[in-house]
């Protein structure tokens, strides 16, 4: 059993609590966050320290570190931290669900969480850093960049290149052979059919309200 | 093993029927019906009794209920009857498909009903009587209201409200952080980003029928 | 364990090659193509033989296939090899994935294939020679045609009719009681609401690429 910290305290934190501290490999040991958050962080009954002075308590030699952070500033911030983590010596530990159904031949790298109810077929690259939420799917020989985010049920089909960086919301699509190219947005589901500049956007229009209301439903 | 009486008979109690017909702690007894259906109604091989007059056949002593109705009426027919059943005293079962991947802080209350292949996160709250169809996710922190009905692969993102009574359609989309008002009614495939108000209704816009004929088709 | 060749040595040829390898039912023993690719086909380490004269080498009587060839010619291609070979007298095999959650009445016919994460509900007809990829769901009494191919994803409610030799994308939308004629092409997360003659093809718009660029968003 190896001992674990988690950095952050949000919300994917606490998910990833939840799957460490369910995974005997691992023993979670502590939380830790930057200076700015340390007085206010809480993350079930693990001990808060200070980002900054880690090693003090929690030296890398003996510790292996998640970056539980989100996908702010189109996943930057957890990218810049896995970055430091490194530098600092510490090993990225990385988890998948054993509910998620992975193919054999997929490698789980450093910090890259798999949440359960995901599909990654065969031949299919991930990079490092990457977070793929529950039900989200990456089809057959695509290639995921390093510190991607996947949002529940985002559906990537086959032969997709993603670029490093990028976020795809819940329920988007991205059709087969499509290259999206670094630090893309492709929000809650938009769907995309063809090959992305990098940096782009895609914000699928929100369904409108209708006139009438539900009281007025024959259909239903 | 627990005497269970299904009320209704039709799409939702065969598909009750087969899941707690499997499920060894429940034996299905009976299934009820008002009397403008009683002739009609046919369920397998159970006996179709007057739900007017359950008691005289299946007292609430010894009897549970499900009410096994769709989403009719915005799900107002399921909900009343399931307060006509307390009234009068039965207990309502529920049931959680082991196929599901159900977060074991997840609490299944009364006459809910969560169908395998469907994905429900940790600190999600689910009301009573909420029916999750298969492959439909309910994301972390989320909160279901009392009556709710997700059809199969409706996607609820994270920290989501849905009021009390809704439906959202298969493959419907409800983006994190929206709160959802009573009543409404999201259909299927449509995409919701913005808070909605009670009784909202929203219909995605079919998509068009191309010009051009399948076999004329260069790309397939 | 019976013999099994593989026809083709596409995508779909390399997923199927893994999942019957897998299978102890199966032994697979050779990839067949025909006349113009035999030189160029390759599938693992497989024999790769010639669909004009497999007989010579590996006889009817000892060997199974299976037609592992995607929807070209909107699954004209894939049809039309499956007759030839029942012509020749080969049993055609089928797969359904263990970690499919396939309900127990549903017969899987010839030339099916059924992928891991696929759903498919109780009362489901599925016809022979249907490719259900990754994750697709096939809702309550729905009736499948021949020679049909759901995308990873695909949503078909409860109740639908898809005709023969249909394709449906990924993230693709049929919604309930739908009848979709023969012939038909569903897009990558199209939505399908009502009837559709024979051969209609369906194309979702594309999301719009927004005008600013990711380095731009506050929300994220």
């Amino acid at each position: 059993m190896k001992r674990l910290v988690l950095f952050g305290a949000g919300e994917l934190a606490r998910l990833a609590y939840l799957a460490f501290a369910d995974d005997e490999r691992w023993d979670v040991v502590a939380c830790t966050v930057s200076a700015p958050f340390v007085r206010e962080a809480a993350l079930f009954d693990l001990p808060v320290v200070l980002w900054e002075e880690l090693e003090s308590t929690h030296p890398a030699a003996e510790h292996a570190l998640f970056v539980a952070v989100g996908y702010r500033g189109v996943n930057r911030h957890r990218r810049e931290l896995c970055e430091r983590a490194r530098g600092r010596g510490y090993e990225l530990a990385s988890f998948a669900s054993p509910h998620a159904l992975l193919a054999s031949d997929v490698e789980v790298r450093e910090n890259t969480f798999v949440f359960g109810g995901a599909v990654i077929e065969p031949f299919v690259q991930l990079g490092r850093n990457v977070i793929v939420w529950s039900g989200a799917l990456v089809a057959h020989d695509s290639r995921i960049g390093d510190n991607c985010f996947l949002a529940p049920r985002a559906a990537i089909a086959g032969n997709v290149t993603l670029g490093e960086n990028c976020f795809v919301g819940i329920n988007a699509t991205v059709r087969d052979g499509v290259t999206v190219g670094a630090n893309c947005v492709i929000g809650a589901g938009a769907v995309v059919k063809h090959d992305t500049p990098p940096g782009a956007v895609y914000s699928a229009q929100a369904t409108p309200l209708s006139a009438r209301d539900s009281s007025g439903l024959d259909t239903l």
